[in-house]
């Protein structure tokens, strides 16, 4: 399986540890081989026969650079070597952009699945804005159009509801998708600042580089327009989200809260209305009684409902770049085997 | 889809109902015609062209016998039924045996498959000591051995790790996989007796019909044992589980724990060392920032170890025969899928 990066940032690192250190992980069966890796800021590298991912590791990491084989630089922009190089997939990992509407990475996407190629992405950008174009357009060209990653880390959720729900309709969803507040919160609860938790949040490399993806919702925004459009057949974007931050919350509101019993969280929220469907993000008061309550630090948790089955909650304690890199790699597996790539 | 059902109680009459009242359920696209109903003490039903399920439900809720039509009245045994009529999937709902070692529903499910009929059973007997020899008889004969309800109701457990895990080694598991004794310990710590928390769960339908499969952890050990096999590559049968039951827990214990900010639990472990694959049912105490400390009532959960993931945890909050009867929907469905069948 030939692979096009675009978007070389920490997700991408993590998964070409996992390609690199394979012997780690027995039952992984997936032969891969990047044939390019474009970014915004460190320029581009094409190989036909396999870039070595080792090698731009420890480059990136020694003089934050691509690479040293001058002959691998390309000096094609993301969205030409989408278009012109020879690849089987398109491996999405462009930040959310949701000033310029899930941007440039909609169309990187959009000129893959054009050309009848395949793509994995962790964007939530192109799937909360453009869902239904890109599915039918994934679909006329004989290609997948997977974003497991996009919402939840690698948490199977997408999966869960598509591939074991089979037969049921889903009605409603409710959730923690956003590690970054979540952690805030906590750290309030403690007495810390709003300031301290973003900065704690962005030395940990887990918040959004601008922080108000994260502190004024947009973020988990565009998540919840994810799994409204995805799992209810919803047509919104974030921008039709109503939409809460936590930027108005103190730490002692969240104090008091924890006295009541209650925790304060950042609660996303999705539901039909005859055959609208709604989703929300506003900070909620949970119970002692409640999982939500128990999701602290980074962890995330989402509530199903469905006609078929009493709710089933998923929750991912603890999740790190390993989830994310693990749900894009799943969703190559997935294309191979549904393409019967090699 | 022509269906044999073996064991027609509680799980069975839901699904009736579901296939009855399709239209409640507009995303359930499976035809099924039911060619026989054959049960331990109602007798047997055979009818090529479909059996009338309304005038089943009816006829057992009014009388408690299986149908007025007497000319559809059968002679056959279960075991008979199963080896000789025309069908495409034995639904296998017989109640759980350990002392026979999961016969007869096994040797039910055995004799489909020799025939290359499918199955989709709810039972955790045949899964928890034959799984292999099932599996390796399905697979030799083309056909589909499912028993998503056998552990966690219809919970996608099983489907989650199979479909949502791709790539990934299951490591471990821990979990509440017996909402009967989760019951009894909630009602303990409200100083309520063992006896008055079985007698509660019996009248509510929901207790194993013989109590010490509840009480004293058979029915966990097979569901430890199932998901050690099927998930892990286990050998092991129930009878290997290191099993501890609630017998010996007291109200005093169960409101002790809970004085100390703990809850007692009667968890399933699974586990390896080197090659080999163990597991466990024991009461533990779990502390009140433990997912599974907020599991009440007969709610259970599940939380998946492997390497390419951190732990997934799946809470099913308040399950009824709903989730145990589409449990086994999904399987249909998956069977009619895989194998094109109408």
């Amino acid at each position: 399986m030939r692979i096009l990066f675009i978007g070389f940032g920490n997700v991408a690192k993590e998964m070409s540890r996992i390609f690199i250190q394979r012997d780690l992980y027995p039952a992984l069966n997936l032969e891969s081989r990047v044939v390019g890796i474009f970014t915004g800021r460190h320029g581009g590298l094409e190989k036909k026969d396999g870039i070595d991912l080792k090698k731009v590791l420890d480059e990136l990491k020694l003089n934050n650079r691509l690479t040293a084989a001058e002959r691998e630089l390309s000096s094609l922009t993301p969205l030409e070597a989408a278009k012109t190089l020879d690849y089987d997939v398109l491996v999405e990992l462009s930040a959310l952009s949701i000033e310029d509407r899930g941007e440039p990475a909609a169309s990187h996407i959009k000129t893959a699945l054009e050309r009848g190629k395949s793509v994995a992405s962790a964007n939530k950008g192109p799937v909360s804005f453009r869902y239904r174009e890109l599915k039918e357009l994934a679909e006329k060209n004989g290609a997948l159009y997977l974003f497991e990653s996009a919402v939840m880390d690698g948490a199977p959720l997408f999966n869960f509801c598509s591939r074991c729900m089979k037969g049921a309709t889903i009605n409603g969803f409710s959730g923690i998708l956003n590690g970054t507040t979540n952690f805030i919160l906590s750290h309030m609860e403690k007495g810390g600042s709003l300031e301290e938790g973003i900065k704690m949040a962005q030395e940990a490399g887990i918040a959004e580089a601008d922080p108000s993806m994260d502190v004024d919702g947009w973020d988990p925004s565009a998540k919840a327009a994810a799994l409204a459009n995805v799992l209810m057949g919803g047509n919104i974007t974030p921008l039709d989200v109503e939409r809460d931050g936590i930027r108005a919350v103190t730490p002692d509101m969240a104090q008091d809260a924890v006295k009541r019993g209650m925790r304060l969280k950042l609660l996303c929220r999705g539901w039909k209305d005859g055959n609208n469907v709604h989703a929300s993000v506003r900070v909620e008061e949970v119970s002692r009684d409640d999982v939500f309550c128990l999701i602290s630090h980074y962890g995330s948790a989402v509530r199903i409902e469905s006609d078929l089955m009493h709710p089933n909650i998923i929750v991912q304690d603890c999740p790190d770049l390993l989830d994310t890199a693990y749900g894009v790699i799943e969703d190559l597996i997935t294309i191979r085997d549904s393409l019967g790539l090699i």
